[in-house]
């Protein structure tokens, strides 16, 4: 779309902001189907603590930061309406490689009163379901990838799931020089993605990985109720996923070893209304793109790409 | 949804987040049955000429601002894809009344290639559409409300059309004291609003009210080829339109005309590309919601609101 694009790429382009708008109406029609209320949370968000990487903005005299998801929201949405859901924009602030990421993406988030493994349920069920809708209303844009539509047809739940300390078995097995407790990196990440041709999860990371929200497992509390989904063929995490922390206490316990500002967790904490179980997650809309076109680089997935060196137009 | 909303004020909350969900649901049905195709702009945007009121983002070692609206962007899109739309979070960092301003609000937000006039017969479409589907789907929430399903099943098209020279000869016969070129102030567009019983358009502003990306009227270049969408009952301005300058000889004078740095006006410039008809209208939700549901402020239309002087939770 833009300058440089407008001639060589502006076919690929065009073909992709087809798909990218047929991705979301299959998607808000699972969720309609299944009940979700579509919601709206806050872009700009006042401090809350251990969230790095995001952009500040001046708020008169205030200072406030650009989301980097619905979460701290959800909990009290999902106390009144059950099953919710939101197609938004989400910022991060970090220098990475523009190949995998992007300033500013578009998240597909839900969240529902249930648990970790009734979310991830619902999780590949909508992945699937966009899959199919893709493969049937979409095959003539899919003409300008290396993609057929018939993959996307066969992509179909139950989703593998391996857990994280199979992982890393896994990994040290192939000869990788890897241990316990560390953080699956970029060619880890690819190499066990390389093993699939379905998306998949790895679920149950180190507590040490995860945002102070996410649950323990009560059998292993040194693991999370958590999942990352994982695209196959070598491309890397489409989402995230866990069962969050209800009981007002133990959040507000783990917010304080983590040193957050007691004013932070307040209003944070003002929003945790019911402790029945709570689970969420959340695909990013170009990562999905990505892997379904098979694009080299992640801003091809959107018509005008914020990445940390560029802003223009 | 808030602490202090949780009591009293839940059930009508939560009748206001099921209305907006089925509002936002409508609205993309008939986006969807008149063939435009959904896009997401950038969220976070470089700086161009004349648009005061945008938050400023610290953006790595660059300024950078919050998106006003899909407008910059617009042109570009519509040269691809003929008609689009999008909904998405749009910014204003100005201290106005918390009873009709929020400083984040979401967009209904629509562009093709047409005259004023089309676009305008699009926009009470979908209006239209929008207020019988909510007739026939929301009458449970709207008995929250005092608002009978019978009036918005009572929307219908054409919606009546004033130009702003006809909307001061009748503020003038009312006695107020206002002359041609004055701006239609909160009082004003109110006296105007309780004289209709359906939404209706004010056409034609004068050249110094609107934005520089708007075109002249052809046969009165003192006028553009420009429309608000005001609410009836009292209510205030829903959205606002125009047919945009398509010619970028024309476009670079205007730009330079109001000092716009040479650096603004040529990424602006770069988005140009086709010189046929183009028009755009983008609704307010929040006001949409305001008028359907006759909330007091415009911040119970939304489920954590933001306002110049209120950033929590």
């Amino acid at each position: 779309m833009s300058g440089s694009r407008v001639n060589s790429k502006n076919e690929k382009t065009v073909a992709i902001l087809k798909i990218r708008a047929r991705l979301l109406d299959a998607a808000r029609s699972w969720f309609k189907q299944n009940n979700y209320t579509e919601v709206q949370g806050p872009t700009i968000m006042p401090a809350v603590g251990d969230w790095p990487g995001s952009f500040e903005i001046k708020y008169f005299d205030k200072k406030a930061y650009l989301t980097q998801g619905l979460q701290p929201y959800a909990s009290a949405l999902v106390a009144d309406l059950e099953k919710i859901y939101t197609i938004a924009p989400a910022f991060r602030a970090e220098k990475q490689s523009t190949q995998r990421h992007l300033t500013e993406y578009w998240r597909i988030e839900a969240a529902q009163q249930c648990t970790l493994n009734r979310i991830l349920h619902s999780e590949e069920e909508l992945i699937a379901h966009v899959c199919q809708a893709l493969s049937k209303e979409a095959a003539e844009p899919f003409k300008h990838f290396n993609r057929s539509t018939n993959e996307l047809a066969n992509v179909k739940t139950p989703f593998p799931k391996i857990t994280y300390d199979q992982a890393i078995n896994t990994l040290q097995k192939e000869g990788f020089n890897v241990v316990w407790g560390q953080k699956l990196t970029q060619p880890l990440e690819e190499n066990l993605s390389q093993q699939f041709k379905s998306p998949f999860f790895i679920t149950k990371f180190p507590l040490s990985f995860e945002t102070y929200f996410t649950k323990s497992d009560p059998k292993k509390p040194e693991l999370t109720l958590s999942a990352d989904l994982i695209a196959p063929e070598g491309y890397m995490e489409l989402g995230s996923t866990a069962q969050r922390i209800t009981q007002k206490k133990i959040l507000s316990k783990r917010m304080a070893d983590e040193n957050t500002e007691p004013s932070e967790a307040k209003w944070y904490l003002s929003l945790m209304q019911k402790d029945t179980p709570h689970s969420g997650f959340a695909i990013g809309l170009e990562r999905f793109l990505q892997w379904l076109c098979k694009l080299e680089y992640i801003k091809e997935a959107t018509a005008f790409p914020r990445t940390h060196d560029e802003l223009y137009p």
